[in-house]
């Protein structure tokens, strides 16, 4: 017990200090260090492999849903990325530029990638010619490059990965359908592999992205009752693809301009899957993008029959297809099971030598820290079932933890209240900048989406006026 | 007739122009294109899918020997490069440099890394405690940038994605061992899935890798004769280690240096692939990284039953985990066998009405342009069974043009006349420098690697003088 407690110490509390709770989970679980430049992290390998879990579940996504994977370069000319004039305003005071290179200054600097649709439409328009050339519909994994005044790991840093997807179409209905469709294709990946419950729809004209006609965005409720921006989609009619001149001949014979989306997410979601599932002693993790699925720990391993029992169990569970580790190392069960908790391992199974003479195995579950017994036979069936059930049990707690924290706020009275209650607010909105400004300046809080829902009052909760285009919308004070 | 002259017109002459034939068929199968900036590449769906399958496999192979994945920060502080002097050395003239990020001129420019080897140790002496923190196995797979005055897809570009293990141990013994095992594994994976003979074995003083104690190479025989660098491992010794004061406490209680390994492989590979294997007609690709194993194309496809049993047999071998293609697009058959063999797809199925009449589908094998029937029953199974066939008999062929293209110069004027026939040469090499300079000087040649074989003869090829430490070593043209 007294290392339990000094385990536990390590970590801030959770409730009453929750950035350093963060702070210290991401260090001490070794999922991140920081690099030697300031804003950059070292994605270190426990958290690498919540990543390639991750990236695993989307790309098969992404591919059956006809989209393709590719590799545009790094550095894109300084003059490309000013072609459209919104896109370079947003961008240009992040980018980190190249001037020298091989020993010499360039005739022309560079700019690091802070995002490629410039690079993409580049190539789009040399590619496309016909119509029998759309859609095309690419996607890259790639690192990026935006140099923010604040950072934090995961959620904001200088470089971070991601994938982005480029689709251009021949008409219109086509691009917004591609746009409106990766939106819910995150908010599924989100709910069915990350169990984390999420708000999507259309962004304020304010938020959305540099350049686009719209952008939508996925928005997922933290443990404090902050919103993080997990993931977005942006439909950009035709507004690059006149920039860029990308025409093709249509079936008509005439000459058009393609119609354009873009969508992205990033290693920010390991924010989000830490800050929605976490809890005192460290991280939970979903099982199915858990780096590690169940750990085999053998209890009074100087025992005869222990180690072999467990090396057979773990052996077991490996060839069922589950991601499982046995922890042999020369330190006490308890230390172990500290470890492991921090590490949000979802299942862990106590193989002692009671547990052997009885035929089961001791587990503990880490989402609900409970512990019950298997039977050792047929144990990976049985492993299975619970690893299952724990990713239904941990997106039904996430829910309804976020369903509890969701408030109408008919008055900016309310709305103030609510934001103070750490909840989110629906609110009714007129569309005005002004009131959204008013969030602001009032309530640190911003318009995190618009939602499709029929507006439950007539007048908007800011204002108080009356307006045609009334809509509702989530407001949050945000990551 | 007319249509498949036209088509096999575009590519030049395998045998007459070598060089142009490789950048029409990178170009023209649309494995990459030329990025807006000098020396950089696009990387295509169907060159970025090769890669994929080239990364899985090796992927697994990292695994399953104890490897675990990361990502590391590409910006690299400038003062942290200089600590190896003779690495700073061999990269300083090609690297990138960032002096301007977020608008602000930095305190400290940065560099793009072109490897990864001084922010690992930047870590690795962070993170390294005692022997219990031993061995630290990690690889990444990422992007570098070196900014090189000749460009060439795949082969030399300013920018390319490639994987870079970092390992560190308490002895040198298993540093060493790390570094000749993964010299193997990169050499059996050369065999096994990219269906190329490799010769591996220490490279001279001259090429090893900057900083390096040894460097080990992989070196593959090209087409036409020439050789290409395909992967290499290096062994650090204490160099790094000393340089960034990476200590640990051993069980000896004494503090120690760690022992340093790195090893790397880019998609230089599929360069290597295109030149090993391609012919006349385009690409041929060995079905372990074929993107499409099988592309199954109706004949007389306005016929009843034919795109139905077309449709079919392309279910039925993706239900088998064949990669396939359903070629249904508005295009004569001729049009398309032409396009998918220049693409280098291992199997062409033909299914029209008469196949199906006989309960076969007609199937051309890319590599030896023949052509057969199997059956359409169990036509999965027996077109596994061909795509096995065909990746042993592709690394047989090229096993045999390599053996047929190995020859012993026993003196200099040997030697010219095997390098003027296009093929490698095995010398006995004194390790003298000045020799080295010589191949180079009046053959534009160099010693690739050196070889585990017994001299053929007690005197060097170059300079004929007896020695204690002749070796057997290849000396080619290389790319």
């Amino acid at each position: 017990m007294a290392q339990q407690k000094q385990f536990v110490r390590e970590i801030a509390d959770i409730n009453e200090n929750f950035p350093q709770w963060y702070t210290d989970v991401v260090l001490k679980t070794q999922l991140v260090d920081y690099g030697p430049v300031k804003g950059t992290m070292v994605i270190r390998p426990y958290g690498y492999a919540i990543w390639e879990n991750i990236q695993r579940e989307l790309d098969a996504r992404f591919k059956a849903t006809g989209h393709q994977n590719c590799y545009f370069p790094m550095l894109i000319p300084h003059s490309l990325l000013l072609k459209e004039a919104e896109h370079v305003e947003g961008f240009a005071p992040e980018v980190a530029m190249v001037h020298i290179a091989g020993g010499e200054k360039l005739s022309e600097p560079l700019v690091v990638r802070p995002t490629s649709e410039t690079i993409f439409c580049n190539m789009f328009s040399k590619w496309i010619n016909s119509y029998r050339d759309l859609p095309m519909k690419l996607n890259q994994w790639a690192n990026v490059v935006r140099w923010e005044k604040t950072t934090r790991p995961f959620l904001r840093t200088s470089e971070f990965l991601w994938q982005e997807g480029h689709t251009i179409h021949a008409t219109r209905d086509e691009s917004f359908q591609e746009t409106i469709d990766m939106l819910h294709l995150y908010h599924d990946f989100a709910r069915d592999v990350l169990a984390m419950p999420t708000f999507i729809g259309q962004k304020s004209e304010k938020e959305k992205f540099a350049g686009a006609e719209a952008t939508y965005g996925m928005e997922a409720m933290m443990l404090d009752g902050k919103s993080l921006q997990a993931g977005t989609t942006h439909h950009f009619g035709q507004k690059f693809s006149k920039a860029y001149d990308i025409t093709f001949l249509d079936k008509d014979s005439t000459h058009k301009h393609v119609w354009q989306s873009s969508w992205g997410v990033s290693t920010r979601l390991i924010g989000a899957i830490i800050m929605a599932h976490g809890d005192q002693r460290g991280l939970v993790l979903p099982p199915k993008i858990a780096p590690v699925q169940v750990v085999v720990i053998p209890v009074a391993s100087h025992k005869p029959g222990v180690i072999e029992k467990a090396t057979e169990v773990a052996n077991e569970l490996r060839n069922a297809g589950i991601r499982v580790e046995l922890d042999t190392r020369d330190q006490s069960p308890g230390w172990k099971f500290n470890e492991w908790e921090m590490k949000g391992v979802p299942v862990r199974l106590e193989v002692g030598p009671r547990d052997i003479e009885n035929g089961v195995a001791t587990y503990s579950r880490r989402d609900t820290c409970t512990k019950d017994t298997m039977p050792l036979e047929n144990i990976a069936d049985s492993a299975k079932a619970l690893l299952d059930e724990i990713q239904t049990a941990m997106y039904q707690k996430s829910l309804a933890f976020r369903d509890s924290h969701v408030k109408y706020a008919h008055t900016m009275e309310e709305l103030g209240q609510i934001l103070d209650d750490k909840c989110f607010a629906k609110v009714v909105w007129d569309e005005d900048p002004e009131c959204e400004a008013m969030f602001k300046d009032k309530f640190q809080a911003t318009v995190r989406v618009m939602l499709d829902e029929e507006p439950f009052q007539d007048v908007c909760t800011c204002c108080g006026k009356k307006s045609d285009h009334l809509r509702v919308a989530i407001v949050a004070r945000a990551y």
